[in-house]
């Protein structure tokens, strides 16, 4: 009989987009879905990236290098530059996406077998990315209770085996907008250094920091060899649909190996290169406005959500989500009951249960990922949805009488 | 020690970009290259495309769906549909370029260890979608003498051993040009319905047969659980920097598997599928006027190379390359020399030496892959490169003196 792989069948479906069929037969019922569950900022696309594309003058859309447009990588080499992080152009492979950038970092630096350290809660798709090329991905539980901040370093150091390879990071960290400090990100480079590991640092939110500085272990003393930033525009100017990454590193025999990866595909997209050249002629007050419209966004959900009976969440310093513990028995089924049971007004709110970010097994069960990338009109109701939700669902977790006494006004909007 | 993994350490330098450097220099130092060493076509991208684009109303690059953009969907399977390839839009997963659906493809049918049949010379990054997914590629030697037919339907099935999961086809034929026939793939696919085998079918040259009949497997009766087409718009539209693929199955477990990958990186280029299905409103006579084009290259180029003493070539049906086996010692050093040591009248030409499309160790020494994607005139001068190249080569291996005897009067031009 045919069979699809071992592989193709132990990969999980995304956490993000397990709960879509709920979704998509609630809107065939008329019921309006808030979506807090997935990473797509409805920000404007800045329009003078997308003008780019439409002046250019493309006689035949060729190959591009396969290391990305040379003009592309140069720019991009001056805007780290400018963050402190100092790489030179060829330092710099152009990838599809952050995705591929991951896929190149898993293929190039582990074999199978081999096992990377990863923080927990952690972005969902690195379990996949360890399932496809044979990596066993390790988890060291951030504790609720310190907003998720780095473990103890001690903790991390007690992970490694003689298979451990790198510890990889999420820094803004997706799910929990936590944003690493100086100090946690010098005893990680420490510990790869002492136990010859890459340290992968995953950067997609680097723009979105509010309360703390962000730091990119590539700007630490000695982190030349260890460190491979991996990065991608997609939520940095709005621009999910692009599929431009890139895959930074000063490590030469890295670069080299992901390099030959890059050449299996040819090269990475080429509209989408000139696209994201032109994100260097933006304003440097560019990130001003976003940064400032996030934030009210984030503090607006922080309140209703902390106006919630029952509700917890830390405050998340970076990126643009925040994870909540609910007063339910599991987060998963509620929601998918909010989808498929529940309305408010019309309307309804899909999350992401947070277990799709944790690799121990029944850990985040009450936990939930809300992205705040909706305007906050749409937070607003979005919350009173979640809300509301919570009071309703046969699977509460707190006494229906003291979460009546606790049931703040605006709930009843 | 840090270490790079034994897949990045294993995987080739692209056999089409190992001579780069050698071509640089060369223009370096003010001498022209004509390049028939990549199969990037010259011909116009189709304005209408690009205009797609560049008219279209973007306020958010958002993701598209993972499979793709459903309109892009069901115009592609209008498009297989009239070439008689009865697939449905959920059949389609649209891919970044045919190398994912290649990536794919290796996954979702493969666990380590197990082989794949491949009849060489093939496209040589299979060898390195093979050694990133832990597969082994086994080789069936396809004659220059058959104007590299498949080999015959024995010499395939000999090569199935317990870890044979299928067969890796190329139609038309990159690099030789081969169209195969209705009746060989009724073959191939009667040996993979006994044996249990996919027969996988890349397709990027469909739209460029010069004397054949294209038929895809996918066509043909008992196919659908077996067959997974893996396409491009690439060479189709001339669209290399698009990177807009997609990978085909009737197979819905296969389908479901290929589906958890493309979750991995989210969705396909967003700009490269607005792109790509505006390709849908081209005039049905579109592809009349480009294959009347690599036709008359095609035969202008075997008309030049038979020309040349000791030269021989089958005459490829399909796609836009033809093999030649070379009067000389070795094919890849033949072609660094032309970089390194020779011009006429201030060019030279870059040519693939054919080893990079073998399995086999020894394979392929004196034949090289010559693809006609520039225009007649730059063609002709090409020709004059090469001529005047094998005259002077010192690892020519005919004797100089029948030679010059046949040294024919446009060479000295």
């Amino acid at each position: 009989m045919l069979k699809v792989s071992e592989r193709g069948t132990a990969l999980p479906m995304s956490p993000y987009r397990k709960l879509t069929p709920f979704a998509d037969a609630a809107k065939q019922r008329g019921v309006g879905v808030y979506h807090l569950n997935i990473g797509q900022p409805d920000v404007e696309t800045p329009p003078a990236m997308l003008a780019a594309v439409q002046q250019a003058s493309i006689r035949v859309l060729e190959y591009s290098p396969t290391a990305g447009y040379p003009s592309y990588r140069h720019k991009l080499a001056a805007y780290y530059q400018r963050l402190g992080i100092v790489v030179a152009a060829d330092d710099i492979l152009v990838t599809t996406g952050g995705s591929e950038a991951l896929l190149f970092a898993f293929m190039c630096c582990f074999n199978p077998g081999d096992e990377v350290i990863v923080p927990e809660p952690f972005y969902g798709p690195y379990l996949g990315f360890a399932l496809a090329t044979g990596v066993r991905l390790v988890a060291v539980t951030a504790s609720f209770k310190s907003g998720y901040a780095l473990p103890p370093i001690a903790e991390v150091a007690a992970r490694i085996t003689p298979r451990t390879r790198a510890v990889l990071i999420c820094n803004p960290n997706n799910p929990t907008g936590y944003v690493y400090t100086r100090t946690e990100l010098a005893e990680l480079l420490d510990v790869c250094r002492a136990h010859d590991l890459y340290l992968l640092s995953d950067e997609a939110y680097r723009e979105f920091c509010y309360d703390a500085e962000f730091v990119s272990p590539l700007q630490l003393p000695g982190a030349d060899e260890h460190v491979v930033l991996l990065d991608t525009i997609s939520k940095r100017y709005s621009a999910c649909g692009a599929r431009i990454g890139a895959f930074v590193t000063k490590n030469r025999a890295l670069y080299q190996a992901a390099f030959k990866f890059a050449q299996l595909r040819v090269s990475p997209p080429g509209l989408a290169q000139v696209f994201a050249e032109a994100a260097a002629d933006l304003p440097s007050s560019y990130f001003d406005h976003t940064k400032t419209e996030y934030r009210a966004r984030r503090d607006l959900m922080l309140r209703r959500l902390r106006a919630m009976p029952g509700v917890q969440c830390p405050t998340p310093d970076g990126a643009f989500y925040i994870m909540a513990r609910l007063p339910v028995d599991d987060a998963e089924r509620f929601a998918q009951w909010l989808l498929e049971s529940f309305q408010h007004h019309g309307h309804t709110v899909m999350i992401s249960p947070a277990a799709g970010f944790y690799a121990t097994p029944g850990a985040g069960r009450d936990e939930v990922r809300l992205a705040y990338v909706i305007n906050q009109p749409a937070i607003e109701a979005a919350m009173d949805c979640l809300a509301e939700g919570l009071l309703h669902y046969p699977g509460r977790t707190l006494a229906q009488a003291s979460a009546s006494a606790l049931h703040t006004p605006t709930l009843l909007s």
